[in-house]
């Protein structure tokens, strides 16, 4: 741990800055604390884009944020309105929390620890005696809660802008997108919300003890969504970073946030984050418990993993991947693996029935889990311990008889009005990946299905975020609700800051790719206002309107790097003389001033019209370079 | 230029070390003359896995190489022994070919380049007179050419290593993969190779001015093939970097590389390129023809663009990219287009077009071209001017209307034997991916498609590889026969050498993954001793087997620099106490042990077993950390 100065220091350092020409917009719901975010991006030619924004209020500069007290609530009053919660005392904690085994030794640490997030501490909440506070309870009740509006009008966000675009997907019709069985309204309605989550369609991860989170929602009808895991380590990163770590998440678009924390110090990172995270918060209890056990998986108890569902429930954590797919009588499908279980929940499970000869105490104590799920509205995401760790283990028997079980939990769930979603690979070269999803739709009756990746092949390390988003897009074309992102890191070791963004990034396109193809209405619009600033050499709006503004000017810098080449009407790959799209205009400007956009009369030649073109036409290739700006000529450009 | 020492000094500086632990093999054909490459990587359990290897002499460090003097020729005997060519003058060089323009100022410059370039010169040879010398032509006439058989023993590889791989794919038959209407032979024989390429459903781009290339196939029924571009510019590279990239490129796994240069010193760049070239080289000849009338597209006639097509063959360039689908009548199809004509080459016709008011000269001559590449064997990469630039444009009228037009130029260029591939898109979102496929299969009689991407989203500028990585590995494993590279510079800026990287091995990713989605025999089998290696904790097996092995060393060595990590039975995601991989290979010992393959007795509990497990198994959580390895603890890892 750095000195409390230090972290301050660290803190203070949380990226904080607007994106480019952006500025922090809402749209207002119907009462007047409902303020959905969105990002407006001021374009050059006076339109303004308007994005779905993850970001929270830390691209706000308006925003007061101390990261030491939390942000501020979204939801406090929401839930209080309901009436069916309580404060109450909470769970004593315990140095074991923490990582401490030796008060004398531990003690100390965890002292500063806690002294360090006092600010960060709240009176717990849980469901009245008998009362069930989930938002699918609601639903089923015909309740449209604030939540689910404020998902609706995220979800759609503003239209007005797009009203072209719009209409360009209604003439062309071809652009629309193939649902690949989705039922995607126009226009999405807080009754079409509470609908999806009712039927267990969608889910709105939303503990009540995390009243800071803007609701989102997971479901094959809404938007595609991504997580990115964090979490720390004792030796690579501390506290501080995870929270930074965080922000940037959620900066380059993460939806969700699992935090995969291990080792020392656990509890006191979990309050870090969920209290400064305005995204849901995920979680694998049983890495915590591991911890208490001192890492022995067969000493696991049910009381031990009961308890911590309570610990994290009261901290805010949002969703749990709970491994309760995982039946012994599954895990000999596995000895002739190319990979065995590469799932690290699943190998301990595994390994605790094999010690214990006995059948999974999550599967066994599934309806207490969903006791305590509902009475905090925590979300299951139920995991597959048994999913392939390579392409040969793909689809087989032992993945499939755990997605089965799955599906029969997942009815459990839904007994208790549980939100759930279900965890899928993995492995999968794409000819399997569509069989994924239909045994998912099958066996989980339409629950959201939640993937990581998957990887198409095993070949790339290094570049494992590229493997996997091509199976990722396709997946979530084809109805999954949320993509887990890979890092490049990925089994080779720690992703850092920037291997975060890389896998963010890569995760966005597969995400985006998957609504333009689904046809979420709407999705296009955003590519359709880049390609308009591409055709009219908006350099600036095309910067602003990518996935990593940042990336692109620096790119484009490094071959021209004069600001007058921002409004330069040609780029470097072709070079001045050589520009396609500068062409393209004048052949444009030239047909419709000629009458040539009627065929036959082009058909026929007209070569009367040729000599005019010449007079007219010779300042086609008249010098355009502005003054002072670079003459670059042309060279490997993708004219393939 | 530089001077000649500095010349020197850079090209020896060319990458010429193997891969790690990889020897270039040789697979030897029917006479002594056929000697296949492969890249045979050494694994440290005394396995052998043997890889297709694009990379040429460059990787064999017993080759020696001058590249003033160009590659030992690979089929010049062939060539010869056939008989029925000639070598004669060729044509006379002209200092246009070089951009000269002024006999004073340029010739100067001209004569050192030609100084330079003096080794690399060769006599041309042509068919003699009414000869035909294409590979079509010969394996129309039912003759197996030494080209063909080179080709089906690099298809197969070796096969003897992957024999346990191949058996697992026979009991494992749901890793075969989905052909979607491929037709790919267990082992592809030569009898195959010269079947494929009599019907068109396969290209060997080989000029016969080209004897250096080392033969490769292009074709649905074929490994999918990828091709860089490359090429300099006056401004920003010189001969010599496109040399290198050359190089470089093919190292990382290029099967075809297109020469783009514009400019200066474009024919001489071409004879260092050529002569120095492995793979088989394409050319847009148009960019050559415009710079010879100082830019100016309505200047252009159908003698320059004739002159330079015989200019280019005389050096052995191996296909010619050209537009000639492009028609007077389709150009007013792209002018409510969101983004026009993005093709340069395409929006210099559809200029000349206009401004003659007259159908492309192309399209017109197109029998004559047929007869210059007859000739020398150039094949055809015809080209798809009206491509979509956007995902809005994407399968509307302009671009169907002349890809049906490519069709028919197709079976024109048939009738004179000459071989040919069609050009595709470009930007198209994944739902419409299938719908250019299946168009390009009907119209243009199975012809091998060569796509560029295509891009699924707009909104990715700087990840425009990653973007398009997604669609190509899906029209991949549809039967597009190459991928043409995108870089993340696409649409910003030039690519430098570690973007040509970046954009190959993106798409050594979409066309492994399509080769083990389609089944080509044998393809998984790299990733199943990739998955075994990562199963076994051959960390350094599993960096060589990668597309990458160095990035994937050093990506393991920022977490876990020390070597004795590299035997380590645990990674850096985990630590040594959480290995998952680790607790499964135990699981499956103890299974195998205790008979618990048996699902009944399992399912049942056996209890008593457990007491036995208690004392047999304690050693499951003992410290594996080797003396000396560092101790990381779990973080960020992938089980969401």
């Amino acid at each position: 741990m750095n000195a409390p100065d230090d972290k301050l220091a660290h803190l203070l350092a949380l990226t904080r800055e607007p994106f480019p020409a952006s500025t922090k917009g809402r749209i207002a719901g119907s009462r007047a604390d409902i303020q959905v975010p969105v990002r407006d991006v001021a374009l050059t030619n006076g339109e303004v884009v308007s994005l779905y924004d993850t970001s929270g209020p830390y691209t706000d500069p308006a925003a007061p944020i101390d990261v030491r007290r939390g942000l501020p609530d979204v939801r406090g009053l929401w839930i209080a309105e309901r009436g069916d919660t309580e404060a109450y005392d909470g769970r004593l904690r315990h140095i074991l929390d923490d990582g401490g085994k030796h008060e004398d030794r531990d003690q100390a640490r965890i002292d500063r620890l806690r002294a360090e997030a006092a600010g960060l501490q709240r009176t717990p909440r849980r469901a009245k005696s008998g009362a069930n506070v989930t938002q699918m309870h609601y639903a089923r009740r015909g309740i449209v809660t604030p939540e689910m509006e404020y998902v609706a009008l995220r979800e759609n966000g503003r239209r007005e802008w797009m009203a072209d675009y719009l209409a360009h997907e209604e003439r062309a019709r071809r652009v629309r997108g193939n649902p690949m069985g989705a039922q995607i309204p126009r226009v999405i309605t807080p009754e079409f919300v509470r609908d999806e989550v009712a039927r267990g369609r969608a889910i709105i991860p939303a503990n009540i003890n995390h009243p800071e989170v803007e609701p989102m929602a997971i479901g094959r009808n809404f938007r595609v969504k991504i997580n990115a895991n964090i979490g720390n380590s004792a030796v690579t990163s501390s506290i501080e970073e995870e929270v930074e770590k965080l922000v940037w998440a959620i900066r380059w678009g993460a939806d969700n946030v699992m935090d995969l924390s291990t080792g020392r110090n656990i509890h006191t990172t979990r309050d870090w984050i969920v209290r400064n995270s305005p995204v849901p918060i995920g979680t694998v209890p049983i890495y915590q418990a591991l911890e208490k056990v001192g890492g022995v998986a067969e000493d696991l108890t049910w009381d031990i993993f009961r308890d911590t569902l309570i610990e994290q429930a009261e901290q805010g954590v949002d969703y749990f991947t709970i491994h309760a797919g995982l039946r012994l009588p599954f895990i000999h499908l596995t000895a002739d693996r190319m990979t065995g279980i590469v799932s690290r929940g699943g190998s301990i499970m595994a390994k605790w029935c094999i010690a214990h000869h006995k059948e999974s105490f999550l599967y066994e104590r599934f309806e207490d889990i969903c006791d305590i799920m509902k009475q905090y509205d925590v979300s299951f995401s139920l995991g597959d311990g048994l999913r392939p760790g390579s392409g040969a283990d793909a689809n087989d028997e032992a993945q499939f008889a755990e997605l089965r079980t799955l599906g029969e939990l997942t009815q459990v769930a839904w007994k208790h009005d549980v939100q759930t979603m279900i965890e899928g690979p993995g492995h999968v070269p794409m000819h399997l990946i569509q069989s994924n999803m239909d045994e998912q739709l099958k066996h989980c009756h339409e629950a959201p299905f939640y993937t990581l990746g998957p990887l198409t092949i095993d070949i790339a390390p290094g570049y494992d975020h590229i493997a996997s988003a091509v199976g990722a897009a396709m997946i979530g074309w084809m109805g999954t609700a949320m993509l887990c992102y890979v890092t490049p890191k990925e089994h080779l070791g720690l992703p850092d800051r920037d291997d975060v963004k890389q896998g963010i990034v890569a995760y966005k396109i597969a995400a985006h790719a998957a609504d333009v193809a689904k046809g979420f209405p709407g999705a296009r619009a955003r590519d359709d206002a880049l390609s308009k600033a591409r055709f009219e050499f908006r350099w600036q709006d095309q910067f602003n309107l990518g996935l990593d503004p940042d990336t692109a000017r620096d790119f484009h810098d490094e071959t021209l790097p004069k600001d007058s080449s921002k409004e330069a009407h040609f780029c470097s790959m072709c070079g001045p003389k050589f520009c396609s799209m500068k062409i393209t205009q004048e052949v444009r400007a030239f047909a419709a001033e000629n009458g040539l956009a009627e065929d036959e009369a082009i058909a026929q030649g007209m070569a009367g019209k040729s000599a005019e073109f010449k007079a007219a036409g010779g300042a086609f290739y008249l010098p355009i370079v502005p003054a002072g700006a670079s003459t670059p000529t042309p060279a490997a450009a993708p004219d393939a």
